[in-house]
């Protein structure tokens, strides 16, 4: 079995948000001249993940942001947490800073953004290659969903994600 | 590598549901004489997922079917809401119709089946194949969770629906 | 392709924990003198998932395992349910004795254990190897989700627990 690897490196500075990937992963597929096999597209990042929905209507993405930001609530000492700021808060004991690896400037209550990705987003998804593409249904796209971007306006940086596409060549397809 | 597949194509009538494919899967390994190796269980469908859980115990599964209902709550507008509907409602954005992709009837109001499909079930799900078949414990099986089906009495048709089961087999397996 | 298997066979005594397993899983693959491919990190149990997300911080896993316990409501007839338990309680279906698998002595409500299982953790997390051990990123950690633990104090047993680490070998890596 061989591998290829294509990463994807972005600077993510809207807090919440869903981007569709669907075209990089495809492109990627393509350059690495793939038929058939497996792609595992994931994040190395553990406030933004990967999701496989309806990611073409914008609404529809507001609507799960939307549900995201309420059924987990926001630390309410989160610098996303102001007069006008509108879906639940609550107390967490996590602060960015204090984890041992850290060595970054990150002065921030980000509990909720690491909760999120687990109960919405997976570290990483599992998709089929056929025909030098991904085999989706016509409504799927690939996407990342991040929870925890930063705009370098407050004390913290913008945020640096990197997500990769890994892809496993396979020889052929049997349909049984 | 080597790959199989193995496609399900069915109606699914019913609104939500959990559904054993356990038995299924293991028949296509067998058929197609995979000894070792992975599969990878796949939905087509954004508002169908795949879950491995304890399938089968009957209430469980409505316990499992109650909280995705309470949890996400539903559009008002949906078809699925009626003066019997005991779930709570609330107010989304989306509506089935304005994908860009949408040449289908398909009028409805299903933003709760697409974030109960995110939060609550897989696009694919990876298992192991040993000694010709999935390798799981006593207590688990794979399923398909239905988020959205429709029985074809309102406006709109009975939901078609596609399961992928990729099957890459291995030579042998080392244990260490 | 080849397949190494790592097995881990555990007990599980206390009720809800997080806990890291990456230098367990690093270990296997320098075992396997695997330098590159994929690791399938499975669970065995339908109340044990696999995370992968920001474990080395001990208050964010506080934080996660309050809102699994506060999102996801306990069965108010479950064994952990007493008069000092602050999290809600409702009522469900599902009794652990009414498996027709179950051959164990297992009287427990653990409908809510299997409900989290699903909704925060997977069972299965697949994650490429590189350079010869798991590819993450900086504040990235694989780990078990423990949801139903027992320590044997009630009518139940010590709960046993497998977790598998499956390793896919490839020969090289092209960066695309």
């Amino acid at each position: 079995m061989r591998m290829f690897l294509k990463e994807l490196k972005f600077d993510s500075t809207k807090h919440t948000y869903i981007k569709d990937i669907t075209e990089v992963v495809n492109k990627a597929i393509k350059k690495a001249r793939v038929k058939q096999g497996l792609v595992v597209v994931s994040s190395r990042n553990t406030t933004l993940g990967i999701i496989l929905n309806e990611i073409a209507e914008p609404n529809l993405l507001r609507d799960i942001l939307a549900h995201s930001l309420t059924n987990v609530h926001e630390d309410r000492r989160s610098t996303r947490v102001n007069k006008d700021y509108k879906y639940p808060t609550c107390d967490y004991k996590h602060r960015c800073q204090d984890n041992p690896f850290c060595n970054e400037t990150d002065e921030d209550y980000n509990a909720a953004a690491h909760i999120r990705s687990i109960a919405f987003s997976h570290s990483s998804i599992t998709i089929p290659i056929r025909i030098g593409k991904l085999e989706l249904g016509k409504y799927q796209q690939v996407a990342i969903f991040e929870f925890d971007g930063r705009d370098g306006k407050g004390k913290n940086p913008i945020r640096k994600r990197t997500v990769q596409i890994w892809i496993y060549p396979a020889e052929n397809i049997t349909i049984i």
